[in-house]
């Protein structure tokens, strides 16, 4: 789902600003005791993912009160507008609640479903992925994804090997039996190192629209693919079966026949 | 094994310079496409492994030519000192390669058998965790472990899953049943967020003295305990079948209890 549209530069700054009040809203958070409540789907959550999400959701408000809203804490608003922002404010809460770096805010912007613009920031670091259009970057630098082709060259990640259901994981056995090796536990850290070149291939099962959508500007716009494990493109929906992300043709279909 | 010698001021200083000839060497690899050569048990190595270790031991040989060295890539010379330093150039070389801040370099000093110095550097992150005597630091200020004490709130990490025979596959799973949620693929970083109060527990298996042994006079000084998974406290030994790592004593022996 390559974008169709250019990010209109207002909506590019505010994206830049809600990073910013995001990690803000964070940094005081990180490596301190912190309450943790479980959610309805057992994953935790905390204040700073709470208040990380109100923050950026308030600064849309008030400067595009007409576009739509989706994020992972609270919900949907006006989904019928032509602009929806899609907030995770905190991907990889079980990484920043260990005072692990593996984690980061994700924002996306979609025109009438067209992912126009995607956003990862860790807090900690100050890395910025950034995908809009034809461009990926890194804290303002072109990024490109690897070329390695062969399977037994080639890192694979994937968030939790826990996530997945007997058939897929046997289908995801059959794929790290046959890279260089697989590692896991970055969440959306992953997917920036997949378009900086760093790793190949990165699998995810049962995923929401604020885990993926912010990636897919960045990943594809350096080079990258994305489908579900049996090739088909990924369109704007709120879950996902199955996501396979690839550094480049070969690897994806090299890949799409071990998950076979 | 707490460290009953004081660590003499000289060795303190070189154990820093090691640190930061080790991060001089490894950065410019850092994201940047390296050679990967697979060891005898199939563990990546790189350039930046090697050049790191030879960095340090050149140090050692020019200050303390009389000190022996257990080193990862380049083997034991003189172990029959009293002063031996044990060194991990890059712990966590999947995640270097990947690009991940999961990984650090690693350095002990042990007299006669006695850790009584331990130090973990990121190279990137400039974060340094030390270890002396009664003193855990991580960049200067000082750190302590979690009173967590119950396993349904802890936080469990092992380096990677699929490191385990079936036995201790299965002890492992009745542990990771019982806790918070467990997290992978961190290496020496976790043996960190361990000390500073992320994490509560970390379980390995098939390990390394050099894996380890820095880690021990860190931990210990910081208020958390190292052992076996049967409880036995761990003598210097140039392998590990498991150790178990914990915050503190009630959630040691809760996880002792889990493993058994």
């Amino acid at each position: 789902m390559t974008a169709q549209t250019t990010c209109p530069p207002a909506f590019l700054a505010l994206a830049h600003a809600m990073a910013d009040a995001a990690a803000e809203t964070i940094r005081p958070w990180f490596r301190k005791r912190i309450a943790v409540d479980a959610k309805a789907d057992a994953s935790p959550v905390t204040i700073a993912d709470r208040d990380a999400e109100t923050a950026m959701r308030r600064m849309i408000e008030a400067a595009f009160p007409e576009h739509g809203i989706r994020g992972e804490e609270f919900g949907a608003c006006r989904t019928e507008a032509d602009w929806i922002w899609v907030l995770d404010p905190i991907d990889g809460t079980k990484s920043f609640l260990s005072g692990s770096l593996a984690f980061g805010t994700q924002i996306a912007l979609l025109h009438r479903d067209d992912p126009v613009l995607g956003l990862i920031n860790q807090p900690i670091t100050g890395e910025r992925w950034l995908g809009t259009g034809t461009t990926a970057t890194l804290n303002g630098a072109p990024i490109r994804t690897s070329d390695r082709t062969r399977l037994d060259e080639a890192i694979l990640y994937t968030s939790a090997p826990e996530q997945f259901d007997r058939a897929r994981h046997d289908r995801f056995t059959a794929l790290a039996a046959k890279v260089r090796f697989s590692r896991f536990s970055h969440d959306c850290y992953a997917a920036g190192l997949l378009a900086l070149g760093g790793i190949d291939l990165l699998v995810e099962s049962n995923v929401f629209d604020y885990d993926i959508l912010p990636q897919i500007p960045i990943l594809e716009a350096a080079g990258g693919i994305v489908t579900d494990w049996d090739g088909q493109p990924l369109t704007v929906a709120p879950q996902y079966g199955t996501v396979l992300m690839a550094a480049n043709e070969k690897i994806h279909q090299a890949a799409l026949e071990a998950l076979r």
